[in-house]
């Protein structure tokens, strides 16, 4: 038996303020190691309900992974519940001591007792190092199960799920059916329309689980199947892409940002951005890739009209005749910045983010994006449906979309 | 005893391919008809897990309440496996079949057979009607609890808990003490330094229970208590006011970026950025607040250096002898910026996100941000340990935070 459990400890999940995001990717690295999660549950920041939870899943399962509650606050209460669950003391561990010493000092900082209070785990646990925060986590055994003791913080849970648990895993491989997936990235085509053309494939019954996901102007598709099915996963992989064409963004699961990096470096040409409604948006999701700096040189946040007359030079007059939110300004925003900047492409967003028209009586989620460059200007107008973020999100996504369909 | 408790069935969740979304609505729907939720759960669709979850739940709660499989395809084994667990046999419900030709008729259509098997329900259970969906969900009673079955379609859930549910749950009012929440947004202090500051305060036992939930660069802090407790709710609150002092970004969760915007426009003052690392963050996260437009003129993503001489006025043999990783550079470009846009307030970041040291040895998570106003310009340097996310996050954090406190 490889059966797993998961339980994220948490008053702010069971009181729902905080959704719960740790499951899908723990889920993924377990399942990569041979270990198929059987079952998954939230419990409060409450000793007596962790213990229970504890002594239910450990009958049951022969591996469970716990998030949460190992911070330095008085709230903090997992460590001590799981000593409790087990039947052992708390001590302070020297391998936990010292990778919170050595996080402390790669900042310049020396922990305090209150910090040095997360080095105190059951007796019996190993440490698993934190590469991005304070508090290490552990695997203490119990009985034939072993438990795996995390922080709750997602981007923690990320970092060790990819270095110390990672390693940990393989030394302790399950032997459940390893699954195999693809995961595509899609823009440029709803949901519902997706759902139209691929919906004879994502019907249940055969060996390829399909999924769709959306996001803000992008949809992952995520197949999956057992491992003795890798061909048939293949083979529905290839038929997806042949019906979406130009819409598939990568066959890697790479963002639209991702493949628009990586286009730029490859022809070694250079990008800069004019942004209105999106504020800075289609900037921050391009720098958030590494290796950006090298193709994306800068670009300015024209939220206003002088801006964009003295930053972009789009025409005081034009401005003034047709306002900031139509083709022609976004055109002029593109061509402004290239000329001022020399870079080969340049992009530029205009729009109503909403919630309500602006004064011209431009509806909110009316958006021109336009992409210049040397062999000419192309724009789109947009209608984008949804709340302020919907809209500015799916403007950045539209701009990103443009640039990656011209860069082939 | 009015305890609550959730299972959300479906492989999906379990498999990690969907993110669990229907539990945040259904917890704030309960607790607003006096049921607490004490346990949440995920299980596959599976009959035996179902209908183990069931026995095990309906032995602790007295309301439980599923969502999920009760769709009309093979794979939706919901409404048999809770017949089963309470002993019941299924057959169809004359008061669901109509709701489902309701259904159908308003949009055209009518219902197939198999659209039909959704009014077989466990006998004994009283149906619920769905306004956005073919499924209707229903109540059944088992020992001293209910059952809840709702599908899962998270639009659907939303439909149901604003109509059906909360008629149900009107007329079945729970007994738990109605909460009263605070919630304080905190920055500029470590959670390890904010735990040492309130930790008696955070220990366990009295009326008010105090989580902190580390965000980038911002903490919050959430306190509960019975409505009975309400003073006591409030004296606590004050003594964590006064305790932490100029670090309380606000009284009511309010984000640093709504709490800038806010006093910005408060005093009609205009802001204009210049980032480096950050590449737009700061500004992205400005312009989410509506309002925004009115104080937040634009700013420049200078991320080369050929871009913050040529934007921003930095000096470039001052780059060219310290490098863009600097205090001064981060002054100049504040400097420059608030020159040449004319604003009250110019914010400006420089710095390494990583993940690698730069080429003048700069080490990642080195970073300076700076606030040029009329009667000065103020400079913070800063090490931020993490990933080039978290360090271009708490960099923007960190930004906004000088800018708060400047505004008083």
């Amino acid at each position: 038996m490889s059966s797993a459990a998961l339980l994220a400890i948490g008053d702010e999940l069971i009181a729902g303020r905080v959704r719960e995001g740790n499951f899908p990717p723990l889920i993924a690295a377990l399942g990569a190691h041979g270990w198929r999660v059987g079952a998954a549950r939230l419990c409060a920041d409450d000793a007596a309900d962790i213990v229970d939870a504890i002594h239910d899943l450990c009958a049951h399962h022969n591996l469970v992974l716990t998030t949460g509650g190992l911070g330095p606050t008085e709230d903090d209460l997992t460590s001590a519940a799981i000593a409790r669950a087990v039947g052992v003391e708390q001590r302070r561990d020297a391998s936990a001591e010292a990778m919170i010493r050595a996080y402390f000092a790669a900042v310049g900082r020396t922990p305090s007792e209150v910090n040095l209070r997360q080095a105190d785990l059951p007796i019996g646990a190993v440490a698993l190092r934190n590469p991005c925060g304070t508090a290490p986590g552990f695997v203490l055994p119990y009985g034939s199960s072993q438990i795996v003791v995390l922080p709750g913080v997602p981007r923690e849970v990320l970092a060790i799920a990819e270095t110390s648990l990672q390693d940990w895993l393989a030394a302790h491989e399950g032997t459940a059916p390893r699954r195999m997936s693809r995961t595509l990235s899609v823009a440029g085509l709803p949901e519902a329309a997706l759902g139209e053309q691929l919906r004879d494939l994502m019907q249940r019954g055969g060996p390829v689980l399909i999924g769709s996901y959306p996001g803000a102007g992008e949809v992952r598709l995520h197949l999956e199947a057992d491992a003795a099915h890798a061909d048939a996963l293949e083979s529905v992989a290839r038929e997806v892409e042949s019906r979406l064409g130009a819409h598939v963004v990568s066959r890697s699961g790479a963002s639209l940002e991702a493949v628009v990096v990586q286009r730029l470096r490859e022809r070694g040409a250079q990008l800069a951005v004019a942004e209105s409604l999106t504020g800075g948006l289609v900037m921050a999701r391009l720098i958030a890739i590494p290796g950006a700096s090298v193709c994306c040189r800068g670009g300015v946040v024209a939220y206003d009209d002088a801006m964009k007359v003295s930053l972009l030079g789009v025409d005081a007059s034009l401005l003034q005749r047709e306002g900031a939110v139509c083709e022609a300004v976004a055109v002029a925003m593109a061509e402004g910045l290239r000329l001022r900047l020399g870079t080969e492409f340049a992009l530029a967003t205009t729009g109503v983010a909403g919630p309500g028209a602006d004064e011209r009586g431009n509806p909110a989620g009316r958006v021109f994006v336009a992409l210049a460059t040397g062999s000419g200007t192309q724009a789109r107008a947009l209608s984008i449906p949804g709340s302020r973020l919907d809209v500015r999100e799916r403007s950045a996504s539209a701009a990103l979309d443009l640039l990656r369909r011209a860069l082939g």
